[in-house]
């Protein structure tokens, strides 16, 4: 670990002894959910050599619960993460039904462990089959640590059990679970994979829970700095999955982009606070104002077209510890949401 | 149990090795109830021959959280229940407390375990002294299985312990007990009795709480496969109990009818999503628009002349997993609500 | 303990055995917190004679999640505290991050326990340094009984764990923390001290939880019979810390009077609580429409100059439990609140 970096050095102060490891504090979480596999609608196996496969959303129906307890463990144990109604003109004018996040460690808990961010793939000649494709998520990054983002964070977790999220329709093929595990650099009785296909009320759930992770990566993106992002929570309307991969990917995205709401706490001073207020929301992108279906077929389908300030909650608030002082920017779109998401009566 | 249910195979779909219990769920809830008599204001003692006589309402004050985790139990462990404080618009125009539910397995938390439907009554001959009527809901019904419900749920539970929660104000006469210990197949030590009155808080706080159940019900009487129905989750104001149980029983009844909301995730077709969202809520009724008082009075106090087709949440959302499209239907009435709750300044 | 106190007979009434200790249920919320430590930026170590200090804010950063713990640490483990995002029109107009309060024992919980009642000072003679003064509150208030509170609530606690809270930028003089171990009956290792300042995320984030116990203090300030208060839930948004102690007094206060709501179920006559609801909200006070701050230079820094009716929650709802009914008085003024917390974009 680099002591020198911000990142770490904020955490050292938040430490008593040891380091936090977001894949230990993810075990109790993960051994809930294993518990409550009847309830939720998931089912958990091992692989032939002994790797744990939780299908949240393939065989298994999953649930929105599920997708919940899932997300919480993608955030390393370090957030909290709740489904619930809306109410009075919120439900009427927005969505009955809400995601709610938050973390007093919301770059350990959204950028070392919960972003997306670690990409496996394998080809047909590897697989002897399809090729396989996934960006891999949750507390299992930081032991691989295989992307350069984590020499910024400073941090690389140190465990002896370890859980990769995975938003696919499949299991990964075993040349892909080979490299997880010796990236991880875990034994396969110590590794977990929690398969949740978007397009299942797992999987969006789970995904519409990284309202707050896609600020915080924005924040990344604009250059701010942080080790100064101390808190975060954040909110998003929970829509049920779209019927494919695609269109589901879009619904998700939409439910941040214009129904995301977060709330960040940082040091530093106010002019960066105020910066990072007016930044931060979608709205501040070219492409804000279209479905994500509608800006992807545009571009070709053609991810990296898409102006990556687009991917941001809708409304904004920055609290600035310096003085105090909360910036707010943007605000919620429900009015774009509405027909993309509501069938007439 | 049936296998050929669609029910059944729902629940075996959602399920690895064993079917899931809702006695055997709801013990752990129970067990952290009992542990905190004193704080929730509830009294437990065991009756003479050993049954467990939890008082929550009648001897003892009881309080609105013993009445949600009285509702969390009586869900059999599938439900979650939580009383919080309204805020914004929704304190000022509707109502400052309100009370949220939700549950992945909707169909055997709230009509397999928490509907009130076994018919529990005793002559006065039988008793001894007065007659006694209480209609038993939660967990232990699934063991007894005495209502034509549960051949359609294909549905029944096996478990050395039993709960029962009994909307009274005075514990069931002994002629009761011996038929709930011989039709649940319980020794007296086995079974636990939960006693709420109506005019109580935790028994207005639990049958509050029937929001989500009420929706499931009347969709079963509108003739929905309850198979389809994957999600559900509700809210609904929570006010004081009215004084006595009659009025508590309107009370109650209208905070659903006039205040409650619910969104339900279905499988299916979109038409019949549709369809559902529209003769769901209770304006689709012709009784709708009057307290329930004024209208148990209109039709001289015979429940069975009210129109079934009231007894529904206000307020409808209904998601269909064939499209991800929604469905939204009736609204609240709060202005029907405040002149019977509110009191002049 | 007074067996003729309305308060001591309506605990009474709601227990089967033991008096319910605060300081024996804070115990295992206590336990969590330190278990905790890492992720929420607090550190603990014990003092050279023993006693556990926890340090949430002073050299430790804390967090607005080891404020809500300290708060519910701090109600004696008889009420809820949670921190939410606010969604729809309460997130734009009014804010973003709301604190929400619970207690089905709102008389021991907020004023047995909470409220910050025990005067604690030092001069330079007895430190040998600076001089010291703080308010102690939490649980451990109850075991020294040193305030007249105490003999009107009937109640004293007896348990050999003790945990007190104190609103400090440095850990107390050994002759405070003397007088500590005496007035408490307690040896050193026995006693834990939660040090909070309010400039700092996790004060800022306890003293806003007392939304709820400043209305209880209110209603005893007005004379009305605490024995009569049976639940009470309260929220109030939470802004971040102000950069300095006033300041942020300030604010804290400006967020309960200003942004808190209230609701208290009553025993009683219904005059009693139509007459409770007309005079608990803070704009009965002649003081209510400026800011804390302003008031506060007004009164040349002389706290007992501001009238004691100021401080209580902005909008209130009282539900009488003799009929069922519901009164409903002030307003919040997020008006006034807003150019005090917002920065200019």
């Amino acid at each position: 670990m680099n002591a020198h970096s911000p990142i770490a050095e904020s955490v050292a102060s938040a430490t008593t002894s040891a380091l936090l490891s977001v894949n230990a504090l993810a075990q109790p979480l993960l051994a809930a959910l294993l518990e409550q596999q009847a309830e939720l609608g998931i089912a958990a196996r091992r692989d032939p050599r002994g790797v744990l496969i939780v299908d949240a959303g393939i065989e298994a129906p999953g649930s929105v619960a599920a997708g919940a307890a899932i997300a919480a463990i993608c955030m390393g144990g370090l957030g909290t993460v709740r489904v619930r109604a809306n109410g009075g003109a919120g439900a009427r004018e927005e969505w009955p039904t809400v995601v709610e996040i938050a973390s007093a460690q919301p770059v350990l808990a959204c950028l070392a462990s919960q972003y997306a961010g670690w990409s496996l793939s394998a080809s047909k000649e590897e697989t002897g089959g399809k090729k396989f494709f996934a960006l891999g998520s949750g507390p299992a990054r930081s032991l691989a640590c295989k992307e350069p983002l984590y020499e910024e964070l400073g941090y690389r977790d140190v465990s002896k059990r370890g859980c990769l999220v995975l938003e696919v329709d499949r299991a990964p093929p075993e040349v892909v679970i080979d490299k997880i595990l010796r990236d991880c650099a875990l034994e396969a009785h110590e590794l977990t994979l929690i398969l949740t296909p978007t397009a299942s009320r797992a999987g969006t759930t789970q995904v519409v829970a990284r309202a707050l992770e896609v600020a915080l990566h924005k924040a990344h993106v604009l250059g701010f700095a942080l080790g100064d992002i101390v808190e975060g929570s954040a909110s998003a309307p929970l829509p049920p999955p779209a019927r494919e991969a695609i269109e589901a990917m879009g619904r998700t995205n939409d439910a941040i982009l214009y129904g995301g709401r977060v709330h960040l706490t940082v040091n530093g001073n106010d002019d960066a606070a105020r910066d990072l207020a007016q930044r931060l929301p979608s709205s501040a992108s070219r492409d804000f104002g279209r479905s994500f279906a509608e800006i992807f077929t545009e571009y070709d389908y053609d991810f990296y077209k898409i102006d990556p300030a687009l991917f941001a909650p809708a409304e904004v608030w920055v609290s600035s510890l310096a003085t105090g002082r909360t910036w707010h920017a943007g605000a919620t779109r429900f009015d774009l949401l509405h027909p993309l998401w509501l069938g007439e009566a």
